[in-house]
């Protein structure tokens, strides 16, 4: 771990650097693959399947009789507890909901937007060695919630050809109205696409490796869209005196078992706080099963001691990270000065893996410093806002005159006319 | 034009097809300005605005002196009719304002969502026939009322250095703190990276050409997020027996003469309507100034009959038109059929261009089918939605065993050693 006590503000923008990803020589691979996918369909995912999972299906589509085998595999505990985080994640989400207000801008002019599902959505849930089974309640509630006609998931198979359980158990639970066997930019390009058995969908959502993402940003130059940009994952913990070095730690290394990548930034304010937690850090390390992955990334994480609060926040605005945790006792006076974070926690009992899981609030967040200018998925991810406006007779009278000139003043003539081929009809 | 008298459904997909931007030799000539802008800032802008304006400028700012200037030069007519249209954008972006709702999923889990504007955000006028100051409005407006702090306008001056008064009278009007004379990819490129003059943001809006929408792609790579891909302007009008066709043949010219590329779909369910639509296009286009521009683009327009309004709404469903017109009387009834639009004219006198100027919706609109995925520019455009969420020690003694258990399934043992370790220092 890098380790700074008071930086100078000049070193801190290079500290909020993020790792630079190689995109230049993907492109031309995932180039190949969409091609391929787009020409032979099923066949080519097969193909794919056979080559990059280690497995040999017969079909992509996963059938009834794997849902119904799978749900008999979740253990009781296992099924109440992703219950339990359904029933959260669907009420934060419901509230997301917007009325539908009018607007009377000038008399006769009604103004409002009404929300609309987007009708096809695709969820991709990486394969690999933890099955994110909560990714897909996090896709899965809200499209549903917003009234998507056909949500579509793609999951890698493993070398027998199955899917984790617990994936076909949430996504059956959440409304998913059909799965595939398919992973990487494959999956991706499928639901692009569409093939003899998956559909094309209009927005793909879902984190995955390096070509997952440049697939999801090739997609759309076929119109379809995707949920945000994406990098590693990271956390960025505020400590002031009043934390708890045991549970600052545990925070950090769950962010750290993610991947290698990873990012973990501690600050404090504490002196003995940063001493402590560095040491808790190492002592917990030591136990856990995935710590090839943390120690990796924990060599890379910056542990800082700052002179305020004020200066922590800022520099965690300028970092922007996706998860922030206010590891601090009167945390709502620092809540105005979070400007740039994708999920917030706070207090000393608000760790990630709530959010991670079962707070209600969802984990697909940006990354990479895009939290300074993206929100993470909410419902309003799965709707498009149409405006609506009706103008009466009198409303256009009202408002002619300055469209008419507006639209001479641009120089188009034919929008003038629209209004004043109407004005004249009136008199 | 084109004309088709009911079509069968099966040729509707070809029907909505748009045309192909050719996008792979763009991105080498928008690398290579991107290299020049961010080797040498200012220098290379005025190099480019020498080549590519025609304009020799010593410096890329626009001063105080400028902008007063511009303010005597906008006449007293135009000014009023641009304060009217801002009252009106003013009021429907305003209430877009999304109250705090503070939601307890679990007895001590409290989780909401707060805005929080974009720090810095740039908007790009193009330059060329027509001055775009309406989309000053637009984008200038929600900017303001989201509170973004750095608000940077970019357009290319004239030959002989300046800029459109009514441009700048808009632009400090709507609160941009800073202007500057830079157009094209380059000036995308000096938002990105800043330069001695510029400020870098953190996501730029507005229109332009091909150039300036791969420039806006390419710059997401720099961690700059962009307003929505784009394509050329587009226009569907459904027409039933009680439309007026010399009105709907106005909406389609204007729509007509934004470029020789604009698309424009004139769908009735009326044969009567349809000829005298088609004749009444044909007599006004005749008296229009921009008509070699409407003239090409109703080359490529569509004109179809089609035998109910159901279907007339399941073709617009299918095409996902950037503007719907519907030109019909009880309109009400079929709003919850307009699945996939832009912004929607309701009734007789709801022209488009009402909602290009002043109505108060927005302009800046889904194009090229993205309408089925996208809305339009909102207050929503220019905030983060950041989540909260606080636990209190009894929050987590209601939900830690559930995350314990989806954690231990997922195989992140300090994700749940996070909570473990909590609910430990409390026995």
């Amino acid at each position: 771990m890098k380790t700074y006590r008071y930086p100078a503000k000049s070193a801190w923008k290079s500290m909020t650097r993020r790792p630079v990803i190689q995109r230049e020589e993907l492109s031309a691979i995932v180039q190949e693959i969409f091609q391929q996918v787009q020409q032979n369909g099923d066949r080519a995912l097969l193909e794919f399947s056979r080559k990059f999972d280690d497995s040999d299906l017969e079909t992509v589509a996963v059938s009834n009789d794997e849902i119904k085998a799978a749900e008999k595999m979740v253990s009781k505990d296992l099924k109440a507890a992703i219950v339990q985080a359904k029933q959260n994640i669907t009420l934060f989400h419901a509230a997301q909901q917007n009325k539908i207000e009018k607007i009377e801008t000038t008399a006769g002019v009604i103004c409002w937007r009404e929300n609309r599902a987007i009708e096809k959505v695709g969820i991709y849930i990486p394969g690999g060695t933890a099955p994110l089974f909560s990714t897909v309640l996090m896709l899965a509630i809200p499209a549903q919630l917003a009234g998507c006609r056909e949500i579509v998931l793609c999951t890698p198979p493993d070398q027998n050809g199955n899917i984790n359980p617990a994936i076909l158990y949430a996504a059956q639970l959440c409304g998913v109205s059909r799965i595939f066997k398919a992973g990487g930019a494959q999956a991706v390009a499928a639901m692009t696409f569409g093939t003899e058995s998956i559909p094309s969908v209009n927005k793909i959502f879902g984190p995955g490796n390096q070509y997952v993402m440049a697939a999801k940003e090739y997609a759309q130059r076929f119109g379809v869209a995707m949920d945000m940009p994406a990098g590693p994952s990271e956390v960025l913990v505020i400590a002031d005196e009043n934390a708890i070095p045991g549970f600052c730690a545990a925070d950090l290394l769950s962010q750290a078992e993610h991947g290698s990548d990873s990012q973990v930034v501690f600050i404090t304010t504490d002196e003995r706080i940063f001493d402590q937690t560095i040491e808790e850090t190492e002592r917990q390390l030591k136990e856990l099963s995935r710590n090839e992955f943390a120690g990796q990334s924990l060599a890379n994480s910056h542990f800082i001691v700052l002179n305020s609060m004020e200066e922590a926040l800022e520099f965690s605005n300028l970092y922007a990270p996706e998860h922030l945790i206010l590891a601090v006792n009167s945390f709502e006076k620092y809540i105005p000065n979070v400007q740039n974070a994708g999920s917030v926690f706070l207090g000393n009992y608000s760790c990630e893996s709530a959010g991670d899981y079962a707070s209600g609030t969802n984990h697909t967040l940006p990354t990479n410093g895009f939290a300074n200018s993206y929100s993470g998925v909410s419902l309003d991810s799965f709707v498009k806002k149409i405006t609506f406006q009706h103008l009466t007779e009198e409303g256009l009278e009202n408002l002619g005159n300055t469209i008419e000139i507006m639209a001479e003043a641009e120089g188009l003539m034919a929008h003038k006319n629209a209004v004043t081929i109407r004005l004249k009809s009136r008199q």
